[in-house]
């Protein structure tokens, strides 16, 4: 191990994170474009590094997506850049006061947005993942432990060398951030079960995610699968529903907003299913669905419980025909991840009870699922969307890397 | 086990969720009301089944706080009752909209309260705990599963017996409120791994916490210590300081948000620890300290690292002199454990500083640490104090038991 024990880098972390706290929004933002600008100045430096973990990964014959993920570019590396730069012009979380008031013994309560203080990230192979979340728990005023794949490591070092050279140049300490170069599955457990992480954030497939609900102790926000459903109701506009449709289906499809599974009321199955079909199909798209569904799509496979159960991540779709509303929603119960579900209605009754009884992070009505993103709700940049339901659910921004404390000024009251 | 696998009860209430969380606030507490007439109605019934369990537990030859905790009276029968009543006139915290606002492309986002879903409390013996939780838990729309300790079985189960009749009375499913009466050790793990349970909060003391960390697989809000500082700054109103330290030592010295050491400016030392000493004595407290506090409170004890850090939850308090605010910081950061931190001073620079700078769910100036509290603070009734940074943080009232969903509503809006 290169710089440090797990637990001594988790010390210094703690310390560092004290001086991240109680820094200036302006000292803050500085830092974060000195990060940017020293990225795109160790272009050279860090895409040599990168080569390195590409060929590695070459001659280890990772697949086509792998290679993808772990290549950085010039542009890639300008994005990286221009993501610090739009962190740093966003409001700093830290400092609202979220509420106030004064008790009836003249106490005056506050709760104010602080730090949560050091934050664990632990990745896979995609080394923008480094810079992006270090920007914005830096934003936030957290310390943050980096624990990235082996796979990336010369690239996660690189970068990590550029970004602390930018703290430290900003005044704060370099420690806010540092990178677990030990990279065996041993230190991973141990990064999960570090006492000095305040919360842990991992980004990654499901066989990370097990591990992390395995093994981890510290506090965690989970980023989870998005098996999204979008409901045609009987009263849906049929036009802007296919428009809606193939935006959630096909715009982007290997992302966790993208749709899944469509939902179609029998009523309008006949009027909507044939031409979306075509369409979809047009798009490339593979069906699956359930009998009703396949008599009114040529060429449309069978679907199970599983496809029902299945995040795609691509160009497939599986496809059921509902009775009606309720049909619907306890589809979406069942096979739901709790991300983002959508409703397609002129009905206002149907669209307010789709809204209340659908538990997911994000309902949306007349709109297409892939609107559930940090960026498109407003929040400015995003470290995940979470699915689960404590501490942040949806999108979590800059505000989901902060806590609250209680502020509580008098003038000698005590408690009788 | 008499009522069903866990397993099956999970599901019971996963079910019953789906209509609580769409439950009308006049509906919960129309059933909070029933319940709290149920538990006077059957107070007979319930002492009896209380007798039976203080009766094993006088047979074990438990201790006295131990029987405390466990007995019921009608006094405090009539307590739950009444907590019960005073939840159904708090606010309900579903449907509050946190947050909306209209995207430049016309899409409505709001952020919207919504209940957990299902809440579990796992705790020891004392059987108000039961209606206190299950009040917290129905008005927050949630359902709850409990899992007491084996020693209040036959009163939990008398006390849910009502609960339960008292919900369905009020045309809510039952099944909101499920006690697991299988009181091994093995169904205690079981529970803290049940995937229907969207929060676990444990309530009771260290090896059950303990056992929490090391088991629960699923999202928990932890109840911790409260190892709390009153640091009497150089500038302090040295009369004001002397009642606020022995309010927040002495006033109920058994509670979390009691205070446990002192920390005392050197420049007031003199002035400030002998009579605070005697006072102190008077009250019959037990003083520990370092050197210099020895030096100036004649029969004090020698404090060691492990006074500093020790929650006594009795009439023992640790004191230290300090040379400055930083060294103060410093102590507590070192010893505490993050509940609540007061500061004396009349002077803005140290109070801002202090309250900036110290991390702890709440942060006092010129008051007691037996101020943080739900009660005290505004939230009308709490299910305990959380020491974590992730959700909750300080007293979890109505709103902590709840989560937040956005709401997207569009008319045709795609991403491009």
């Amino acid at each position: 191990m290169a710089n440090g024990t797990i637990e001594e880098l988790g010390r210094r972390a703690v310390h560092s994170a004290r001086a991240l706290a109680v820094a200036t929004t302006a000292t803050k933002d500085t830092a974060l474009r000195l990060c940017a600008d020293l990225l795109e100045q160790r272009a050279g430096e860090i895409l040599a590094a990168n080569t390195v973990d590409v060929g590695r990964a070459e001659r280890e014959e990772a697949g086509d997506t792998a290679l993808d993920r772990l290549r950085l570019t010039e542009a890639r590396l300008a994005a990286m850049a221009a993501g610090l730069r739009q962190v740093a012009v966003l409001p700093d979380p830290v400092g609202e006061v979220v509420e106030g008031s004064i008790r009836p013994n003249g106490l005056r309560v506050e709760r104010v947005r602080v730090p949560l203080g050091v934050v664990g990230i632990i990745y896979e192979n995609r080394p923008n993942v480094t810079s992006d979340a270090a920007g914005l728990c830096l934003k936030a005023g957290n310390a943050t432990l980096l624990r990235g794949s082996s796979g990336a490591l010369e690239s996660n070092r690189a970068i990590v060398g550029a970004l602390r050279d930018g703290v430290s140049k900003a005044g704060l300490p370099a420690d806010a951030l540092s990178l677990v170069e030990d990279v065996s599955r041993e230190a991973a457990v141990q990064f999960m079960k570090l006492e000095a992480i305040d919360c842990l954030v991992p980004r990654g497939g499901h066989s990370l995610l097990d591990s992390v609900r395995e093994h981890a102790t510290v506090p965690v926000v989970i980023d989870g699968d998005g098996n999204c459903h979008v409901y045609v109701d009987a009263s849906a506009d049929l036009d802007q529903a296919l428009e809606i449709v193939m935006n959630a289906k096909t715009q982007r499809p290997g992302v966790c907003n993208a749709a899944e599974t469509l939902l179609v009321h029998g009523a309008v199955a006949e009027g909507f299913l044939p031409r979306a079909g075509r369409a979809l199909g047009d798009a490339g798209v593979e069906l699956v669905g359930d009998e009703r569904a396949r008599a009114l799509v040529p060429g449309m496979g069978e679907a199970n419980d599983e496809d029902y159960a299945t995040e795609f991540l691509g160009l497939k779709l599986a496809v059921a025909v509902v009775d009606d509303l309720d049909e619907a929603m306890a589809h979406i119960a069942r096979f739901g991840s709790g991300h983002s579900e959508a409703i397609l209605t002129t009905d206002v009754r149907s669209a307010e009870r789709f809204c209340r009884e659908v538990d997911a992070a994000a309902v949306l009505v007349n709109t297409s699922t892939r609107f559930v993103d940090g960026g498109e709700l407003g929040l400015g940049a995003e470290i995940g969307i979470s699915t689960q339901k404590l501490h942040a659910r949806g999108p979590m921004g800059l505000r989901e890397l902060t806590c609250v404390k209680y502020v509580v000024r008098g003038d000698g009251q005590v408690r009788r």
